[in-house]
Formats: C-alpha cells, structure tokens, sequence
C-alpha cells in the first residue's frame, strides 16, 4: 500500500445547477413572479448575513449553455446545513419553476502534498483558515469541473509513492500559481460523498484564463496521464443586480 | 479456475432512493398531506416493530444534492419480504409524491478472506449473526456507493489466487479497523442481484470520517488497482422528528 | 479467423420489462381497474392455451427494486408471434398504466461447445428439444442478465481458437452443472437481434443460488477475463393468484 | 499515415425509428386515427412514386422490443431530400402519436477494399449503380446497427497498412458473400454525419439468418479485433397490409 | 511536463441544437405562430445588424435526424453575450415550443503548431484576425462534433513533445488544406468551457465533403491514434426564405 494523503478539511460546499421551467414561469402574473423572488431575495439575504458573520459563503452564476440556467454554490461547516438549505430552496415558489440539472458534494480540501513540516496545528494558522473557510470571490466569471485522479493500467495515480506523487504535484502547483493574482481555485474534495474524487472551481474577471490555465496543466503529467474529468460548466457572475432582469419576463 | 471465494449470506437488503415532487406535493391541502405522512408514518411504524422482533431493520435518511431527496434502507429475511415492502410503499399517497431515482438490492454478506479456520456453523456464532442480521446504527450520518472488483487487463481480481486475494483483503481490512468506532460498515452482496458486485454502507456521526475512510482505502491495492466504484450517496439521519419538518410546506 | 461456434437455435425470446404508473392507475375506480386486469387476464389464459399445446412458454416475475415492476418473458416459435404478441400488450387498458424500462430480445440456444460427435439431427433429439423449446420452470424466483464475451486487448475471446474456447467452456459447464436441481438456466443468444451476445434467465426457488452460482462462476477464466455483463434483474414470481394483489389499490 | 480508403458513395440515407404513444393514439375518435393514417399512407404513396420513378427507395418495419415501434428506412439522392422528409413526417397527425427513440443519418457506400482494377468510371457501371442506388428489398425482417473500426491500443484499424486492411476485409467479405440468397446487406457511411461510422442494415426472410451471419462475422478478425458495435434493432416488414391493423385499436 | 501549446483565441461561440414540440406548435393559432416567429425574425435581425458591424456572426442549420430539429451558432466578442442572447432566446415564445437537446460553449482559436516565427503581434495581423473573427459562411450544409485528444495508455497526445506534435500537426493540416475551396473549417477551443477539448464546425456546398475530410484525415495518426470524438451533427442552412417554410404547418 501506498502512503495516503493527508487532507485538511474546510467548509462543506454544495453546488446545485439549476435549468429554469421559462414556459411555466411565464404562466405566472408579473406579481406572482415578483413574490417568488422576492422570497428568493429573502433567502439569499439570509446567505448573505451568515457570509458577513463568517459562518459559510456562497456565490450564484448563470451559467452558459444548455448543462443549467443557473448555479448556486454554497459553503456551510456542516453537511447538515447543505441539506437544511437544499430542502429550504426546494420549498420555495421559484424552485417550482426550476428543474435539477446536476449537483455535487464536497468538502474545502487542502492536500498535504505541498505542506511544509510543520508543529504547529495547521487549523489555527490563518493562512490555512482563510483557504479552509473562504469567502467566495464574486468574480466576473466562475468554473466548475469534477476529477478524478486515473487508475488504469500503468497509469495508476494511486500506486505511486508519496514521494512521487509529490513531486508531481510540486510541478502541478507551479502551473497554478503562474495564474495567481489572474485566476482563484478553490478545491473541493468529494471521496466518499460524490461521484468523483474532486470538484474543482474556478474564479476569473477573465474567462479565457479558465481556458489557459486548464489547457496549460494538461501537458502536465498530473493531468496527461492521471487525470480524468467529467462535465465542464462556465458561467457569469449572477449579482443582485443582474437578478431581477434574469428573471424578468 | 481460481479458487472461488465463500460467502455468509443474511438479511436481503433494499436501497431505494427517492425525489420528492414538491411542486406537486404543495398542490395537496394541509389535510392531505398530514394524511399521506400518517399513512407513511404507519408504515415505518410496522417496520419498526418486525426491527423490535428481529425479524429486519431499516434506516432512512435525507440526501444531500440532486441525486434523492431521501433513501429507505431496508433489511428482511426474504427477497419476497422486500419485494412486498416496496410494493406497498409504492401504493402509498406518499409515494405519488416521490420519484425512483435509484435502488440497490443485495444481501449482507461476509466474506470468507478475513475468516479464520473453524469447525462450528458460523451461522450459530453470535458475532457472526451480530454481523449478518444487524441492527441498523441511527447514526446521524449514511454513505452509499455499489462497486465492483475490476477486470481488466492485468489488473483482474478474479484471476488471483486466494491467497494473494486473502493476503490484499487482510490489509484493506486493517484500514477498516483502524476506523472502528467511528465508521459502522455494512457489506452487502449483489452479485446476480443488481449491476455492481456490492454495495458498501457507512454510518457515522462523522461525516468526514466516510471520506478518509474512502480515500485511505484508495491507495491501497484492493482498491488502487481493483476497485470500480458506482455512483456515491451521502445523507443525513431523517429521524422520526425530522421527518414531519422535512415534509412540511 | 477462428472457427465460428456453431449454435442450435430454438424459441424466440422476449423479456419485457415494465414499471407501473401507480398514480394513474390509482385514478381508474375500482371498476375500471377490474376491466383491465380482466383483459390482461385474457392475454395470459392466450398464453397459457399456447404453452398447453407446446407452441410456446412464458412467465410473468415482479422485479425487486425500481428498474422496473414485472417483467414478462414469453418464448415463441416465430419472432412475427413476439412482435405481435407486444403490439397487443401494447393496445392493453393495462399498457397504458405501464412504463416501458427494458427489453430484450433473442432466441434460445445451444452452443457446440459441449456437444459430442453425432451423426444425427440434434433437432431431432428429444433432449435436445426440451431445451430448445423449453416449458419455462413456474420457479419462485428468476433473475435475467445479458452478457458479453469480451474483445479486448489480450483478452478476446473471439480470437481464441475453438480448442481453447471448447476448453474453457466445458470447465465453465462444471459450475453450472453442480447446481443442477438448484438452478435452471436458460441462455438465449441475440447476436444480431439485441446489444448483448447473449440473455441469461435463472429460475430457482431459492434466490440465494442466483449470487452464488454467479459468483463463483465469475472466478473461472470465462467470467473473470472474457466475461461482460449489463443490467441484473431479479424477481419473484407473479403467478396467478398473486396478479389480483399485486394490482389491487 | 496510412493510405486512406476511397469510397463511392450513392444515396443518401436516413433510418427513423419511433415508438408509439398508445395511450394518446386511443384518446383520439376512430375517425380521427383514419384521418392521421390516410395523411400518412399519403406521405408512403408519394414514397412510392419517388422509388418507382427510381429517385429513392424506402421502407417500414416494426421492431421488435422496447426501443422502438416502427421504424422508416429512407434513400434519397440529396441530404436535402431526406432533411424535407423528415419535416414532412414531423408535421403530420401521426407523428403527434410517435415518440422519437433514434435516428442514423448516413451514405450508401461502396469501399474499394474489394474493388479491382478498372478505368471505367464506376459510377457508370450498372453493378455498382445498383448498389449505390439500391431499391430496398420488401425483405420479411430487418435488422439495423450501426458499428465503427475500433482505434484502441494495438488493435488499430486505421493504423493498418491499406495492404493489411484490404486481406482483411477479403476474408471478411467471404463471410457475407455465403450468405447470398439468404441476406442482404446495405453498408450506409456515416463519418461526418453520425455518431458511428458505418450503419448495416441487413434483409432476410429468415430472421434467424441475421444472428448466424454476424455471430460468424465475430469470430473473423476484422470484427474480434476492429469492430466495435452500437445497438442492434430488429423488426418485421411492416407493408401496406399490415399498417392497418398495426395501428388499429 | 511537455511544452504546452500556445493558442489565439477570437470570439466566444455558442453551438445550441433544439428539437421542436410539433404537437404544441400546433396548438397555436395561426396568428399566435406568426407572432412568435415575428419575434424570432427580430432576434435574427438584430443578430444581422451585429454582423454588419463585425461585432460577431451567426448562422442556423435544420439538423438530420432526431439528434435536433435546428441548430443556432453564434459568434460574439465575450462569454457574457452569448450568456445573454441565449437568455433572450428562451424567454421568446418560439422557445416555449422548443426542447434543448445540446449545446456547446467553445472559443474560435488557432494553435502555434503551423505558426512561422514572428515579431508582430497575431493579432493585428489581417489574415489571423480574419480567422479569428470570422464571419461564418453561409455554405448549404454545416457539420459539428466536439473532440479531444485521447490521453490512454501508449497514445497519450499530451506526453508528446512539442516536436512531436507539431510535426503530427503538420501532416494533420495538409489533409485540411487539401479541402480548401471545398470544405470551411472553424475550430473551436473548449477545454475549462465544455466537456471536450475543441468543437469542430465545417462548412461546405457539398455534404459528401464532411465524410471524405473526416475519414480521409481518420488514416492520419493525429485521429487514428489521438482522436476521441463525440456526436456528429450535419444539417442543412436554414436562411431566412427558409425559416417561414420550415416552421408552418
């Protein structure tokens, strides 16, 4: 057996992709259409204070194309606060007029693979608090993807050493942090609580920095060969603002 | 031929996943829905009785993202119990009101690899019938995912000898015990019975122990090299008191 | 090329599985439920004067878990009779409380793998027709599979030679036959008529020799490197008497 | 890169299949289901105009199982042709009543595998014309699927040398001409125009002659190794006679 | 780490196929038709006066097949317009009768494989801004499928070298150049936007064009050995004559 990784786990997140039901919503009076964002409004207000009291985070984007409408992402220390806020959003009016294209589970994740030795408890470093416990930058542009690390045949990620994992992950790292300051990362890791291994999101005022950045990592043997990915979806931030003409008929 | 494992075989088992329609549900009156949970509630009233009588167990809890809004877990000693389980579930109002979104059907089993040799009937050991015809743990936590031993190439399972088979299962059983006390496991097998070859579910109060749990495992052989996982649940306890909130509009 | 298997090829064969659409079928009053099951009835006692006169076999199982509600698996001389057969389910009152989930369609066969040197016609041996023509077993349980033989890298089994396969095969019959009295297995070959090579049907009145004659089979090289599989469906038989309760809201 | 093989291509070629929403179809008067068939036999006739003028070819047969109910097989000279038809169709009553399940859009083509040596303009050649623009047989049964050359590891079609790939197809082709007189075989190309690249549409009066040519096919190289194979349909002729009590209720 | 490529990149563009609801369609008045398609005529108006001005380009295809029944591809200078036009086209009435059935978010882009040294900037350059933002052609027929470049065991397209590729690239490109007059291509970036890595749309006068460039260049090792594709869409231009045709009934 190989060494495992050890992992430092943040906030639980949840993203929930939304396709919006245009015909039914339409059906509704201007008025019905005004309560049921407004009672989404209500909801989102109340993210909001729990964001400023630094007890989670959350972020919405319409996303482009045809996978979803819109996405909610949305940080809590507790699973139990997904799932309470999941069933609150499934009981309003307006989630009545949308339709569940796609979700995932996961947990703020650091890997030790490039953590220094160190003796102090890395949950009380700031540092690490601020990656652990993040608040959502409202960027212009956000990406999500999932990934796994690849288990086949002589490119089995998980029957390499520590020691080479490492090294790969260092060389994996630099690419990243090329793009600080251009684009911020924010990785969640879903072993045990999703179909694949991470959930990978992604923030830019710039949406070809997406591109670059994914590109770029894939000659690199981290993602050349043990890298496996599943859906990609790219969306524009949804402020408060851009809300109400979202959804305006 | 490689030599073919041995197996116990308990209580069958049923996973069955549900969505709820809540635009629907929000249609019914107070009355009708208060009359659908009592009716639902008169269900899992008999089924917690044949638990009180030993003659079955079953857990349900609330899902966390879009895969199911809830999974009923449930155990008997007879496929036909299960069958009959599932049909009257199905006739109920509730069930008007939920959408199948996944199910699972196996039988709890124990492998013959970690076994030592004995001359009594395993079957009469009360440690084994703990283990066969358990009690479901109400933990505040479940995780379920089905999974496969992989075939493939060099990498096939079912080609190794037994004792290469033992030896790879005893350290991936060390994992497992390392977690005892924080992580209830319970195996169940589903080969002729479902799509993947057994369904794995975890209980805890911790949720994050399911995914140091999965992922530790990862990097061992059993699951490095052989391992093919299906798609992963994780939820939260919907105890008898959650239950009336959950469903409340 | 290798030599090709040559095959005896007897009924066409037809599994048809089906969900029930309880919300609209609880709709109907008590009456018109009735009608249906009354016409429904009257396919079945069609069938079973076909099956009384050996022009044909069938079986109707309730499937456990939400791939589907029953299943009917109904054997005929013609592929026209089958397809016919389905056209008048299909115009049913019953069908239209139905929601198709899977089918299969293929003819059952004998390979020659097992089969000794003979100068007669094996269509004409009594044997050898009880098989090919097969009054299906009224068993408490069935369990259906389609399989692949697998073409992959190092292992195809269409690129093995007639000696090898024969070779394979026979120690492959040895854990078929060693359940004999427990499980009776129907192979119908659909190379050409559905997406797998083959459908597999066990009957048996003991559910648990389904997982363990699959199981230990899959250790012997045909399963564990040749062997791919699809959906497995099991259920317990609809005879009947059961039809009525099974319906009844 | 290897030399690339030359095709001649002649209609263009569209297979349509739909299942049939029964329960829709019996809501309307008989009356109105006459209209909605005489609109269609309407849209046939002028199918048939258009083959007896020998600008196209069609046919319609019913399939066998779930995945459709009816499929039609239409030859065109234009891509345009097939795209107006298409519409044509969409637009009638009866295709209210159908529910599209899938669909292969493709060329009747003729590979020069197997050709000799000429300098006479192929396309003038009557032998070849025949088969480029075919008339489709009014064969008792059909079968469709469509299949690719595999490209995975060492076994490369389209790395193998045009001399390796042309022994190959002769051997393969060897196969297919021993069923002469007993099926048909139409090869329609589809790269760049579906998700597979060729589709087989076999014709037989005898079903069972489907299956013994392609599970011989599968043991020859070209298919053990280099084949790869989508679904497989098969249905009975569905002819003028037969429409009728086809959609009778 | 293999040297990544560089890439230039243009306009955003979104691919988005739609079927129609034929049978709602019809429910409309003829009035209430016109009016939609009014609506729609007035996007495309606009969409027009956007391409006069060079500030994006569009074009809608009729799709073969039941893949879709149209397809819109739409160029604009930033993510947030296409966001927002696809935005608007849902909230039309047309939309109310269409069903999404696929969509692809990519960016025109050229990579450095066949670039020459230089010191300008490409992007002030005429003939490199021309492909960048192109106005697309408007050709009778247009053909689209996503790609990517297969990372599996020994083919594994991102351990090659730069050289490597490049020279790969090469040969790959003179395929191309060898359709120049016949077959127009668009290719379109999408790694970190959609699930394949690059969006391919030709464009010709001549739909056989499509099959002999894709299976021509399918010998070459770029797609023999590194190619992995998804769907394939064809279809045929629906100008603004044909779009009244097209949608009456």
């Amino acid at each position: 057996m190989s060494e495992a990784a050890q992992t430092l786990d943040g906030w639980y997140c949840l993203h929930d992709f939304r396709s919006i039901d245009w015909s039914a919503w339409k059906l509704l009076t201007n008025e019905e259409r005004q309560e049921a964002l407004q009672e989404f409004n209500g909801l989102l207000a109340k993210w909001t204070t729990t964001e400023a009291e630094e007890k989670g985070s959350h972020a919405v984007y319409s996303i482009v194309g045809q996978k979803a409408d819109f996405m909610m992402m949305i940080l809590r220390p507790t699973m139990d606060e997904l799932n309470q806020i999941e069933l609150e959003f499934n009981k309003t009016k307006l989630a009545e007029f949308t339709i569940p294209t796609y979700s995932y589970v996961s947990v703020v994740e650091l890997s030790n693979y490039l953590a220094g030795e160190s003796n102090e408890d890395p949950y009380q470093n700031p540092h690490v608090r601020a990656r652990l416990y993040p608040k959502l930058p409202q960027s212009q542009y956000a990406c999500f993807y999932p990934m796994d690390k690849r288990r086949q045949g002589n490119d089995n990620w998980y029957s390499l050493s520590m020691d080479e994992r490492r090294e790969l992950m260092k060389s994996h790292g630099l690419i990243g942090r090329s793009y600080a300051g251009k684009v911020k990362q924010i990785i969640t890791g879903s072993v045990g609580f999703d179909d694949y291994e991470w959930g990978v999101t992604l923030f830019s005022d710039d949406v070809l920095q997406f591109k670059k950045l994914v590109y770029e990592m894939r000659f690199d043997e981290v993602s050349a060969r043990y890298g496996e990915f599943g859906a990609f979806f790219v969306g524009t931030h949804l402020d408060a603002d851009k809300l109400q003409p979202f959804f305006e008929i």
